[in-house]
């Protein structure tokens, strides 16, 4: 058995379990113990340990020494002590919306949490078209409570500049400055276009100078706004679902950012959903109540968001100034806005930048891909450019509809 | 001789002779040194140690135990860590600008530097009615240099979240969160009213939500927003003065802030002693030639920084969404709001809040102090309120101009 007390190594699905055996009493000593290496994100190794006599299990998730995402980016493995951090944080903050984190261990860079193997990620549920009636109720708990209850309307100011400190994050920032504020908008070597949607981004993106313009703005508040702890990563592909609980996960971007960050990329990838639905759901009326579901998601998280968010503000408020009359709404239009520009940022990044969604790349007819990502990057651009007139649900659902809408014609054609 | 490496206390005049002695090879084994403690600040210990024989001089500044602003404020003394940080920092970005550091002491939480004695403090020489011609110069000097070089528009981000963690100063940044962001705008058992000025404190300003709206945006801002590493007490009693040589001391306020707030204290400070001068200059043509040289002075400070941040931003700029055409024209005006802001911030805080400026307080008639500070007030809740309209020179010395107009009538039958 491998020395897990001195220096860090890469661990084997073996050393995964010898590693839970002298580190944790979770399993009986009787127990049968099997492991497989399950990850499938870029940065990280993740060992799934079964008990085969019990069926009881846990996750070992290793920061792998070098980013799997590119060999351009190199990461400290520092990400994983600040998401052992994060979810025992925000484990406190929303309670149940997060997985229990049993130990976090600073020489071989893993921590061991709750297996969520009954849990689906989200994003490959949505592509089978399943749906989850309470997800809006859930995400919008979560994201009012995180990001309420760690700004300075809630936390003593000091408390909050600790948090700050501990959570400043220059390694993983620079990867969504680069990926979601810079690369996305100009003609830049990483970017990988689908051949048909070129012409459109050169014409609509690239050569907007209007646009480029708006994602400066937009990227200084992203380097600058230190407004709440945020997940930083919120896609679909971070969250594991099922019919009666959702769990955020993978909170190695967190830092101290803008709000709106966190909510614009949910609203993003629920869109990605809406919009891939769209094109390969077959059945009409099938089709038709799948999309229903997803707009009233979308709509839904918006207004549930405002009104725990008000609600909490309301109860939980201790800072002075936060109590003036209409500040609370100036600060949640804030939020919106961001929320509105983040939508669009992540819509763009994903049909242009290196970072595809597999929404729309696994939409197989070229044709319909390109209309697909046409709509995804009509609808980013109105969030990025119209963001202080997008406040509600339905303004969210608007855009998209509209966006939809400018194409109906080519896709009947098609 | 007591033991400086062991443990905290606070120095005697003759400690520090020791001390100096032990620490540094800055005088001749035969100096004959003598201290004194000439500080007149709030937080901290000031020896000058001079050689009688040479005439060389040293300063050792040691933090106190406690704050001597009042009880209220217990500060650690990792202030002086900070600024002696600072000042080399600030002296490398904008050399000659700030006193050179020989050593800092976290065990007796001391630095040693620069005696600036044939300085003057800058509040006190324009007490005097002193001009210092190459003053806008200087300070635009390092406004531009110190602000737009610790930024996002510069540095490179890695390094500037460094130095924003580096910098994290939540003592002495919830000082300023409550004197200047807070206790001014309500009825704070904290705030000093002059009789004769209350009841227009009362309707103008504790009777006003739209300006309270407003206080809460800002003190939110000044928060959240970390933009440059600024000096954060940047008052005229912050600056050691001769005819040739501008000195920026006392950075222990320093954090990563908004850069208009270095900017607006400079501006409100300099208002302070045109109103000051307005009231207690009798000679007539001696009056106006001085308010006239005050008067290009706050104008020559806005319009010297404003074309030196844009000259440096074409030299400097490394960031590559900062060189989209517009970007820097919209960073730049969101520095002048925030200037304008906080100008009224500091004139209203110096007049409704607990610390005070000599300039006011030396009026001696009654009447004349009342007429000051309404001035001020009125000065102070324009710049406040209007902020986004004022971009220029011109813009802040006619908020001041139609300030004095608004009360001439009164001055004249006084």
């Amino acid at each position: 058995m491998k020395d897990f007390t001195s220096a860090y190594f890469t661990m084997s699905e073996q050393d995964a379990v010898d590693y839970i055996r002298t580190k944790l009493d979770f399993f009986d000593k009787n127990a049968e113990l099997t492991c497989r290496e399950i990850g499938d994100g870029n940065l990280n190794y993740v060992f799934r340990v079964v008990d085969e006599k019990s069926g009881k299990s846990i996750i070992i998730k290793q920061a792998g020494p070098v980013a799997r995402i590119s060999d351009a980016f190199k990461l400290s493995p520092d990400r994983n002590r600040i998401e052992s951090d994060i979810l025992k944080l925000k484990g406190e903050l929303a309670p149940g919306f997060v997985p229990e984190v049993y130990s976090y261990d600073p020489i071989m860079n893993c921590c061991v949490m709750d297996d969520l193997s009954d849990h689906e990620i989200m994003r490959s549920a949505l592509l089978k078209h399943q749906k989850f009636p309470l997800f809006a109720d859930h995400i919008s708990t979560f994201l009012a409570n995180t990001l309420l209850l760690t700004s300075d309307v809630v936390l003593e100011h000091k408390d909050k500049k600790d948090l700050v400190k501990q959570f400043i994050n220059p390694e993983l920032c620079e990867i969504s400055e680069d990926l979601v504020y810079t690369e996305p908008f100009y003609d830049c070597e990483q970017n990988e276009v689908f051949p048909g949607t070129k012409e459109f981004v050169v014409e609509e993106f690239w050569n907007d100078q209007k646009l480029a313009l708006e994602t400066a703005k937009l990227k200084f508040e992203f380097m600058t706004k230190a407004q709440s702890l945020i997940h930083g990563d919120l896609h679909t592909g971070s969250i594991f679902i099922k019919k009666d609980s959702t769990k955020i996960i993978d909170p190695e971007f967190a830092f101290y950012g803008p709000a709106g960050y966190d909510i614009g990329n949910v609203i993003a990838n629920l869109i990605f959903a809406y919009v891939s639905s769209n094109f390969v759901i077959e059945d009409q009326e099938k089709k038709e109540d799948y999309l229903l579901y997803l707009k009233n998601t979308i709509s839904d998280v918006v207004q549930l968001f405002t009104d725990k968010f008000l609600k909490l503000w309301d109860e939980k408020a201790t800072e002075r100034t936060a109590k003036y009359p209409g500040f609370k709404e100036v600060y949640l239009n804030s939020i919106l806005e961001d929320t509105a520009a983040v939508t669009g940022l992540e819509l763009s990044r994903r049909i242009i930048g290196l970072a595809k969604v597999k929404d729309i790349t696994s939409i197989t007819d070229d044709n319909d891909r390109v209309l697909a990502e046409k709509i995804c990057l009509t609808a980013a651009k109105t969030f990025i450019l119209n963001r202080s007139d997008i406040r509600t649900g339905n303004d969210f659902v608007k855009v998209l509809l509209e966006s939809v809408s400018a194409y109906s014609e080519s896709i009947k054609s098609n």
